[in-house]
């Protein structure tokens, strides 16, 4: 059995799901992979909990639920230390990154990426900010000290996009990738079409339901979509593309009327995604798309998300599905943590 | 660089289009995987091309094309070398099984298996017939050995079904797997739905378009789904079964009034292999199901396939599409080579 030692950062939804996780499937990871994962550190806003054998997770789950916090957990909170100290503490190899993603400056996971590459810790992370900021800098960074930097969980989650491509679709040339990675506007434009309403109705009744954020705005201006393929198309394609190359438009300007005119022409309007190489160069954009009716992406519908690769070899492969939640979110961190613990043995 | 040798057992069109990949992706390989994989024997009916240093394959593929045949390639040509003695002769890390598969006795593929796994080779194979017959067999030898045996090309071929479990998945606890892993019938059915007209109709049609075979017993029957949810369910649920453990029904018996009946009740009928565990108990079972129309596999037509995975903490995840054809096999072929070189390291 292969110990793993994490440092959870950020103890909110994810991070406690995750924590959760790992309770939960210990004697699973045992059985299948042979791996024990310990979390020797959980990091919140106001400092800590350190375990270096391992914290009680759940204990501190259960403590947290009853209104207490990571840096007054029992014999292990740490009032006042920071993600970063702990990082670098020397406790931990793998950084789980779970903190809510900035696109401003990365931080506070930029700051937690540069130490844990610092102390040559890998990192599996949910949090988008760090590298959809700052991609080509922290790619370099962690090739140079040898650390893999893992985005399942940063990437529609429990929809498995990037690892498809770079294990199921191994030897193929991927010659496009198109995905519909957003569930809320999918939602959105399914119900619109599916019931001829407007836009600011369904978004009502959408947030009403917490189906959308009562700020919708990175949503519904295709943002969050960007951020996903840009991650997608830099691993699918080994590029470097910043977000200030993919042209972004959202779903605020779609009409019942476009979508009726689409559905007579026999197609269906989804915000699509998409990158491609073509000529050498890799092209990634986001826009409301109309796919033919017998598109893969086309019959995707409510809040789903779905992914399509086109290759040279293999054809089209579709991959749909895959649970929107916190716990969605956990299972891929801890499918990472789990194949990082594979690719890195062969190193 | 690391160079992989491999022995390719069987010429046919599978064994042709996996050389032909070789030739074509032998730059990609090495600028992606840092991987050169070398074909350092051919075996066919008539005897061996062999060469330590790799065959040429293109010229081999050239020879062959006009008539010639392995044994007579000019330079390594050996008339009469079994595929066993090819095997064992030292000159290869990995088997490539194409022959035609047999579920009577699993010959010739059980034969180079077992001379594969004593003389240490790791074995990718598109033959079925081997893991079929002797499936625990086979296993507990490749274990003791410590080589591996990756089916991918055996399993639906360029729909990635058994990878996307054990990798895209990891972690999470499948509760139940179905798929529509076979063309033929699911041509047939769409048709017969789509249309309107009988199985033996449609059936006619598809063997004058090349789609069914001109014997269509083994895929109509749903053998050959039972063989591809054998392996699957073998692998995604570590356990070992065998055929007589699967009931099996086909679609022959299925009448356009069936379908209409289905139609009518908001379902439709698909051909479906299907393996959950329950009560700690592994069960497979082939026949056709009727599907609720939002069943993501009820939108899959035409010849196309896919496979479905519930599992417990990502939800369901689905994957359509892949190439059917020699070239789709062969691809698969290649992913196993590749990913097999990865994992193999990690021992």
């Amino acid at each position: 059995v292969t110990t793993l030692r994490v440092v959870i950062c950020g103890f909110g939804r994810v991070g406690r799901a995750f924590a959760e996780l790992l309770v939960r499937k210990e004697e699973q990871l045992a059985r299948d992979y042979e791996l024990a994962i310990r979390a020797t550190a959980v990091v919140d806003l106001g400092g800590c909990a350190v375990a270096p054998d391992g914290l009680a997770l759940g204990d501190l789950l259960a403590h947290v639920t009853n209104g207490g916090t990571v840096e007054t957990f029992p014999g292990a909170g740490r009032p006042g230390l920071s993600g970063v100290d702990a990082i670098r503490s020397g406790l931990a190899d793998v950084l789980v990154e779970t903190t809510p993603t900035n696109f401003v400056d990365g931080e506070p996971g930029l700051a937690h990426f540069r130490a844990a590459i610092g102390s040559g810790l890998h990192i599996v992370t949910a949090s988008k900010g760090p590298m959809v900021v700052r991609y080509g800098e922290l790619g370099a960074l962690a090739r140079s000290a040898g650390v893999r930097i893992m985005t399942s969980a940063a990437t529609a989650a429990a929809l498995p996009t990037l690892d498809v491509a770079l294990t199921c679709l191994a030897g193929t040339e991927i010659l496009s990738v198109e995905g519909i990675l957003n569930g809320t506007t999918n939602y959105i434009l399914s119900r619109m079409r599916s019931e001829g309403v407007s836009y600011t109705e369904v978004l009502a009744d959408a947030q009403r339901l917490g189906i959308a954020e009562p700020d919708p705005t990175f949503d519904v201006e295709g943002r969050d979509t960007a951020n996903k393929i840009l991650l997608i198309a830099n691993g699918v394609f080994r590029t470097e593309l910043s977000l200030a190359d993919i042209p972004v438009e959202g779903i605020t300007g779609i009409t019942p009327d476009r979508l009726r005119q689409a559905d007579a022409a026999g197609t269906v309007v989804k915000l699509v995604g998409r990158a491609e190489r073509k000529d050498g160069q890799v092209r990634a954009s986001v826009g409301p798309v109309e796919l033919p009716a017998n598109h893969p992406l086309a019959t995707v519908n409510g809040s789903e998300k779905a992914i399509s690769y086109l290759t040279d070899t293999m054809d089209r492969v579709t991959v749909s599905g895959g649970k929107s939640s916190p716990m969605g979110a956990a299972a891929a961190l801890l499918k990472d943590v789990i194949n990082l613990n594979r690719e890195t043995i062969a190193r």
